[in-house]
């Protein structure tokens, strides 16, 4: 061991060097893209979005599902959150990836479970709220209408937005329930799917356990309304009022609520 | 150079082996991260987000602020890009850090500009949406009301949602402008702000070059009027169609547009 000639003990220096600064360079990338500790967010983890004694509300999110329609239900229910004495929602997104999605209009959303790999907590209210491609290409995702569909059958309540009643349809979680679209796809919607019953001209469609929204700012109304369903006027007027809109379901036009599905039509 | 003994040898293979291991480790650790190419959202580079011949609108964006009054703005003016034959809108948000921030309703967001490091593009509207902390600690940060100043002063536009009214004042772009803001949070306002003159009740002001809006939902018709005022009433009227919105200025209730100020009061 002491036999080492001068140039090799350089040599072995040299080795040494570069295996430190290789493992030291990674941490100085690091501190590079996080110039703010403060303001940084920490990505909760799985288990910390699923609190207990709550409902589990999924949000099925991809590259170019629309902000509004995610939002808005998004919101309505997580602000159930600040409502005392009731069975809040826990709110997360769902997707095929962990990695970040870019929404139509361009926002890049990291979302919190990957439907193909993390276990995924039981779902109560399962959301899809309308993606670009929701009505071509994104039916042929079998894996993903095949999530929609065991999700859905399990959930006690399955609601879409927009063109995101194209995946239930196509799920068949539409097959004997009537519902409603994106006004401008109606009749695509006919064309694709004869055998169920769509609506024109509605704010939203409750039959049996299916909420359908036509979508954009509507998507309030139809997310306040099974907000009304669970929890009562009371609370969903607290909750309209924090997102300063003038809610009443009785003065709300344009909404099919159908009879005998088992649910009170308010 | 050729007196190496066995264990020289031997103790200079495994340095390399180290070497070369943890050269490898990011790599491995970055193959893990994105398990599905195509569904991978790629981010666009600033350059690409900055189209010419456009308004450039930035939404200034941290930790806490509230998706409905970051996103309803957000997709009118998105939308423009789809009207033809006009000066359409580049979207964008800031931040400052280029890490992820996490809504008050907990989406985790990827920025796309950070004012602290970044060249930012010339910004032609201003959007404060509205955050957790705006009326109180977020007062506080020197480096983002003086960005807000300053990007204020030289802006065509500056427009907040909610409570984004509280930085708009203590930037002192609401010197001598009317505004309003939250509904819940306009004594607080009154009472930081007693120079300012605040609107209570009512959906949106419009003074000057500064449009307020009350926040929440009524987060559409503020971005609606703006778009109205800079295309017109097609223009609007479209855009307000596509986020299924019954728009009509005319019968918008509790808007106050002051006179005298430059632009037709539509």
């Amino acid at each position: 061991m002491m036999f080492l000639t001068r140039i090799d003990r350089i040599r072995i220096r040299v080795f040494i060097l570069l295996a430190v600064s290789v493992c030291l360079y990674p941490a100085c990338r690091h501190h590079e893209s996080t110039p703010d500790s403060q303001t940084r967010a920490v990505t909760l983890k799985q288990k910390d979005l699923i609190l207990p004694d709550r409902y589990n509300v999924a949000f099925l999110v991809m590259n170019g599902v629309y902000n509004t329609e995610l939002t808005a239900p998004y919101d309505v229910f997580q602000h159930t959150q600040y409502r005392e004495n009731i069975k809040a929602m826990n709110v997360f997104t769902v997707a095929n990836t962990h990695d970040l999605i870019r929404t139509f209009e361009g926002l890049y959303i990291k979302p919190d479970f990957d439907y193909t790999r993390d276990k995924l907590p039981k779902i109560d209210v399962l959301v899809i709220p309308s993606a670009e491609h929701h009505t071509d290409s994104d039916l042929n995702d079998t894996v993903m209408i095949r999530w929609v569909r065991k999700t859905g059958e399990n959930a006690m309540f399955v609601t879409s937005h927009c063109d995101g009643a194209f995946l239930l349809a196509k799920a068949g979680l539409l097959d004997g329930v009537s519902c409603t679209t994106f006004p401008a796809n109606v009749k695509t919607f006919k064309d694709m799917f004869p055998q169920v019953r769509v609506y024109e001209n509605v704010y939203f469609v409750h039959d049996k356990n299916v909420i359908t929204s036509s979508g954009g700012a509507r998507s309030f109304e139809s997310a306040l309304y099974l907000v009304q369903l669970l929890y009562g006027k009371v609370v969903a007027d607290k909750i309209a009022k924090g997102l300063v809109i003038d809610w009443d379901l009785n003065t709300v036009k344009k909404v099919v609520i159908h009879q005998g599905n088992g649910y009170s039509t308010l």
